[in-house]
């Protein structure tokens, strides 16, 4: 064990990560990036196939990027949001707003998609005490959504195995079915189901409307609950019973924002949608820097503009909003974005991509494949006549994380979900040397 | 109004403003910044007496913290901090490790103060589950505290004006009385009240104390209340019950920590403070970047430390997490520490500081003067006698906010509490431009 590695496990906690494991699967040691490969100290490479977490957009060490945080460095690094303001986060505002559907029309900063997600919140239900309804307090999410790991968000959330253990110190949201189609809580098969999971949440409105302030959602793909990828007719339906019901949909964008699905946000899939709030993180910087962003509609900004007296001001804030390298690097991120004809180029891969995975259901143990632009999943299954996972304490997930590192590959599967999301500068040769890494990964894995 | 103005107020929503006051005082369009000025498009400049929004640490623009980051951006941005780890985060947290007091060996990373808090909130709380003592579940924090604006930490908060709206939605912890000396809930003086502020915290702890799992406290001033300074006892105390009482002390530092006030932690006041938890922020990176970070003891990591079956991983994490450019920064901001000798500076010029603003007692409206390290508090009153505050509605902050721009100085009070928070190498030569502006701002001000 080298020293940097020894160094680390004796002062680092690392982030969703089983310490003990460590000892016996050290972390690697980066020593410098470029493009979608992280190089260790050894000059041992590997493929973020999984964009360092679903935020890297244009490849690590990009000039351009580079370049724009450098420009940004020397003319001022930060200054407060409140009383003054700045071109960078002017500039992206307008940028934003001018991308997103709907009448989104102001923008509000943080630093993360966890308090993205809680300044949605927070401002939905304000609004209604704006407007006199303070019983308007409760929120609905899907029953495997994720949207963060505050303490607010885990209230969203329904992944089982990463918040169980806080429930009793969290305010849990009413919860909906997930459309979850591999594995149909009712057993059906869409179309054919008419989105009868969806009916769930039409009579939890029929019933509580009158006390729920918002539906948070994440657009067409659930990512930590296992990248479930869903029909956007069920978002349809979702947000023509929010808007019916007079409840907000809050559309967390924080991992499918920025081209990952083929579109900049996954929402657009639906036409003419209307989202109460669009929450951006993640990807906003290409995955340079921490940055998020919450917008919203002129109807909910104006119930907030008062006499100061009137008591409506919205009392959130984070020391770093509007942090101007973040700025630079997110409009850095927009311009590559057209000089590279980004969207083009993962629209243009994806429909080979998606036909490539479809391949994997030949193995023996691929469940179900799933795909969405440049996100691509494959679900690992003991039996596919059952659908019977695999059981836990076999770890398939870990191995097959293991191997990958071997091959040059960054896979790091939630459970036995194995996916790519890919940073959306993946050239096809680089996309087909990871494939076909991929595939001897499972063979050699899942045969033993 | 210029151009970038009104696109200002077209897109953004600034934080912690009624957005209505920016139409007769709009937001101040930073062009570039140097030491402790921020200079506007027309050159104007002002004095960041404030360290935009109590992070700033060695001033704007600072040559050193550019070079790291550019260094940084040359070898690498981000990469994922769950199986991988890097040079910047292992050195970071070592030498965080090697400068907190008491016996914390472990750093987790997050984003800003809120998720810093929440972290400790998770980890105090999870250590009680893996110890099968999952009833220890409740927080206690000071009546007056203020810890973040996620709904986690909005429920350890006090500070009505900001949190009330949303008290229907959060989970709030026990409170205890703020020993905010001025204003004496017990009407006593201090040091012949032997801090008898602090009995509830034994009473409470002695009915509830198997039910509660930390207290979450601001160390010796406690900033959004409006710069409340307590005697250093206070926190001995309370320390010391929460070690008798078998429930964690965590320390908030995110406003205090990095030298504000003379010591590079606040808590360092108290000889041989033993915290369970600290959480730290804004100054971490010198102002330049968005990081947090979690100190914690050997003692929690163990619990959670075991074979992964076992179930007691943290699943808590950030995109971000222990995002390299930030880490940079902070690694240079602790160098500059060194090499300008900041904490011996601010040391030095600590005792003239506050024997000038001991200065303005005089004056008819300062009703309170305190002072620690380089933070000053003025605060104002209708009445000295009584200390009956201004009505709300006379808006003396606001009209000393814009009194403090003709002077070329950022002056943002809490309300009716006006106070410094210098960025520590502010010369004593600046600092007394500082405050001869901030008299004659007063006088006129609070003469009319």
């Amino acid at each position: 064990m080298n020293s940097w590695i020894k160094r680390d496990l004796k002062v680092n906690w690392h982030p969703y990560t089983q310490m003990k494991d460590l000892e016996t699967d050290p972390p690697i040691v980066i020593d410098r990036t470029r493009g979608i490969k992280l190089y260790d100290e050894n000059n041992n490479y590997y493929y973020d196939t999984i964009s360092s977490w679903w935020c890297n957009i244009h490849g690590h060490n990009h000039p351009a990027l580079k370049k724009a945080m450098k420009k940004q460095l020397d003319r001022f690094e930060h200054v407060m949001f409140a009383g003054f303001t700045h071109s960078p986060a002017i500039e992206l505002s307008e940028k934003l707003l001018a991308l997103a559907p709907g009448k989104l029309s102001r923008v509000f900063y943080s630093d993360n998609g966890s308090t993205a997600v809680e300044t949605a919140m927070k401002m939905s239900y304000q609004f209604r005490c704006n407007l006199g309804q303070s019983g308007k307090k409760y929120f609905v999410s899907l029953d495997q959504g994720y949207h963060g790991d505050t303490l607010g968000t885990m209230g969203l959330s329904g992944v089982d195995q990463f918040h169980d253990v806080f429930t009793p110190i969290v305010k849990p949201s009413f919860k909906i079915p997930t459309p979850y189609c591999y594995r149909c809580p009712y057993k059906k098969t869409y179309p054919t189901c008419k989105l009868s999971c969806a009916d769930a949440f039409e009579q939890l409105l029929e019933k509580k409307s009158e006390s729920i302030t918002a539906v948070v959602i994440e657009p067409l793909i659930l990512g930590a609950a296992g990248m479930i990828i869903y029909p956007p007719a069920y978002l349809k339906r979702i947000a023509d019973l929010a808007h019916r019901y007079d409840v907000h949909l809050i559309i967390d964008e924080v991992a499918t924002g920025f081209g990952r699905t083929g579109k900049m946000f996954s929402c657009e899939y639906i036409k003419n949608i209307k989202p109460d709030f669009i929450c951006l993180s993640k990807g906003i910087t290409s995955g340079y820097l921490p940055l998020a962003a919450t917008l919203t509609t002129e109807k909910i900004y104006r119930t907030f503009y008062a006499d100061f007296d009137k008591n409506k001001t919205l009392y959130h804030g984070h020391t770093y909003t509007a942090n101007p390298l973040g700025c630079a690097a997110a409009l850095a991120s927009l311009e590559v974005f057209e000089k590279e004809q980004t969207l083009a180029h993962v629209n243009e891969l994806a429909p080979w991509f998606h036909a490539e995975l479809d391949q994997f259901r030949d193995l023996p143990h691929v469940g179900d494949v799933r795909h969405l632009g440049f996100v691509g999943v494959l679900e690992l299954v003991a039996d596919k006549q059952t659908k019977a996972p695999f059981p836990t304490a076999k770890r398939v997930g870990k191995e097959i994380y293991r191997r990958g590192l071997e091959y040059h590959l960054l896979l790091r599967p939630l459970g036995d979900i194995l996916y790519f999301y890919l940073p959306l500068c993946t050239s096809r040769k680089e996309l087909q040397t990871i494939l076909n890494s991929t595939y001897k990964v499972l063979r050699c894995t899942l045969n033993e």
